[in-house]
């Protein structure tokens, strides 16, 4: 299935269960490539920006709050962060971030869209920024689940899934088979990381990932934010790790290679967002 | 000014600095009332929901983040809680959650515009729930800048600031008079509390808020929270207090009482909505 987002007149909407965002500006680029269809466009608020299947992925002027709450409570507590796995992320904004540790020394960057890379490239280059050409950086165009399902066991010690919403090419990030091959090439003190959707417009999906990856890991806590162009503006990104909830706990030297050039992640900001968990979610995942 | 939402087909949306937010539905009322334009309507996603001059208020299925936020930081804190005044909050949600807690003696509700009032008992009973009828619950249709500005010294225990944006109606909700009025009239002890903005749609709004609070009171500081109906999802309230910064101590006996009823708000994610202030407003109020 793929969609193109709707336009009128002058706007483009993500519309979702009787909700519509919507973004003043115009279609760049309109394309389908072998997986989805990728929009491009430009936008009065927040600048260019990408859409997959007319979902709001990324744009350039509101990128961060995804980014850093997906990269940094991961990169600054996990045991060791040599080897970091990237799954999807093709706009490059995940890699830059994590490429801001220089404790980094070797970047593997999965993903299946050719295209999506491409086209951040030429229309997004701010988000990628530097990671592009950055010798630590290898940019792997290839199924993210077949990659984490043939890697070494105790391979990498971060992974992260920088993916869309489980349908089209992402479905199968959000499954058993795919979250038990992290938990696997995860090496010992290693953190896994993921986007885990709105609790609010993907409230079941959320639930059930939280707990499948918790389950698998044995240690795992959603973290809450926002997005604002997402559904709701209301996401969350879940933390796994084998050894006891190491993501709770950042490593201060760590913290202050990266906060400064942060919009959004601190120490303190990290601490908060794990515990923003609503009553309602709370009590289906902590009964 | 008085703007009506746009409508096109079957869609009601705000507009706000290129981003639209839309609900899939139908108008109810749309009248002009002596100080606003008010608008119902029948939404497929969060039931029936309430615009004034053109901007998203509440809504039955999506009210309870903002008046969880808002209230429960305050009344969980204040070292007394019998005299509560809320001004705004004319659809009742504010009150609902206040009398809750069976430490509330006396609620005024001022609000300016009767017909938020009457129309919000006609369409949208379950947001008052019984404040309505309940015997500490007095409802005041008049000016709130007034209210505050002709109440006596310390007669309030907590005092609850629930308007819309500052324009229209609400401007004077925002300024200096306003909330030395409202620090005058708390008594010991007493806990202020307003909504103040998006850190995102509207950050030096709120950022120049939670300053001038500061310096009036002594103690202020934001929580962060969604209001997914609301421009970006993502919303602040503002607390204050004259003798520390109490409210970010729970009084457990208060929590208990109104916990098991809330969707969003519990002593934990109270904790953490005050720490997770973005690093690029914290480098504002926080230097």
């Amino acid at each position: 299935m793929t969609t193109a987002p709707e336009t009128s007149g002058n706007w483009i909407d993500e519309h979702h269960n009787g909700v519509r965002y919507g973004l003043k500006g115009r279609v760049l680029v309109e394309e389908q490539s072998d997986f989805q269809r990728i929009t491009v466009i430009d936008s009065q608020r927040y600048g260019k920006g990408l859409l997959l299947d007319g979902c709001w992925m990324t744009a350039e002027h509101q990128e961060r709050h995804y980014h850093e709450s997906l990269v940094h409570p991961a990169l600054c507590t996990a045991a060791a962060i040599e080897r970091v796995l990237v799954i999807g992320g093709g706009d490059g904004g995940t890699a830059r971030e994590c490429l801001r540790h220089p404790g980094v020394k070797h970047l593997d960057l999965v993903e299946i869209d050719g295209r999506v890379v491409d086209l951040s490239q030429e229309h997004l280059p701010s988000i990628g920024g530097g990671c592009w050409n950055d010798p630590r950086f290898h940019l792997r165009v290839a199924d993210g689940i077949a990659w984490a399902a043939e890697a070494e066991d105790a391979s990498y010690d971060v992974v992260l899934v920088d993916g869309s919403d489980p349908t089209g090419p992402a479905e199968g990030l959000f499954n058993r088979a795919f979250f038990s091959n992290c938990c696997r090439i995860l090496k010992p003190g290693g953190v896994f990381a993921t986007q885990s959707e709105s609790p609010e417009a993907f409230r079941q999906v959320h639930i059930d990932m939280v707990k499948l990856i918790r389950e698998l890991f044995g240690h795992a806590d959603p973290l809450y934010g926002w997005v604002p162009m997402y559904p709701s503006g209301w996401w969350s990104w879940t933390f796994a790790a084998k050894d006891g909830p190491r993501y709770l706990t950042v490593q201060s030297e760590r913290a202050a290679a990266v906060a400064e050039g942060c919009a959004i992640w601190s120490p303190r900001w990290q601490q908060g967002a794990f515990n923003t968990i609503p009553a309602f979610i709370e009590r289906e995942l902590n009964p």
